[in-house]
């Protein structure tokens, strides 16, 4: 019944990785906690790299930067 | 004052709907918490069936097998 | 496979509400969209009235004066 | 180290006025709680205005009449 | 930089298991996308079994069943 | 209508700092994006140290170690 919400920056998750990060996550609740996953939703939400922050700037710029 | 957040998968949910999905949902919390439907905030957010994981598998290689 | 947050204030939510709310969402989503309630999870949040802040202001102030 | 996420109506907000965004939000929590910059998470969600509702209606609507 | 949030029913997870999973996730990340350990972050929420719903029902009237 | 969800960890936020982050952001989106105060909402989540992780670590631990 776990609820796990990922999120990271838009900038080519393919299909295949994002089938790896649900099934990674919903593999680790099963073992960890003993959840079953039938129940384990996982969500992930790309976010574009300009509305996404750290150290007060955003990621475009970073990334400009070659950070 | 409530703020309300519904994710469901990106499958072709039309304005309509959504208008219904906000007034349903603002109307319950008047009727069960007596909440004051001026300051309720509903989001919707529809998530890519490959970003939403169940059960360790993507959405869309469940709707693949007709799931 | 719906998921649902509601956030409200911590004042005096009782459990039969809380139900309530549970089930009429789950209820909405099966009658607007279609969505199968036995993979709808709905998670409520309860959040203090010093956490809560609307119009610049938290809400224990709010209520202090009446509102 | 904290998490900030700030949601709005998808209405043309510019890159730049999301910079002004992060930058602030950052700078708050670096002045109120002494947290540091360097781990300051900000992301900023734009919502379609047929998805966000207020006063159980959608923001579309609102806007239509000049609300 | 991801943002990881786990929300799970509170019913008895420990610290260690959380450590377990903060650990598990970020890894994941790591491996999957090669994101910096150093800047993912993970919530774990623990919710109250009367505060999560499935199946338009309680968690805490489903382990009163035995579910 | 911004949401604006601030994520801290717990460790002695006291009431009026709560005020002065609801205060601040809710002032931040009025002058970077003409946003109106009555229906911005802000709600801050505590989290316990042991429910945070950054760089795959709980922040009990770092604390632990001084950091």
């Amino acid at each position: 019944m776990p609820y796990v919400n990922i999120k990271v920056t838009r900038e080519g998750v393919n299909p295949a990785q994002k089938a790896e990060l649900i099934k990674g996550v919903t593999d680790l609740l099963q073992q960890v906690l003993g959840k079953n996953p039938a129940t384990t939703v996982v969500v992930i939400d790309e976010v574009d790299t300009d509305n996404w922050g750290i150290a007060g700037e955003q990621v475009t710029r970073r990334r400009a930067r070659g950070q």
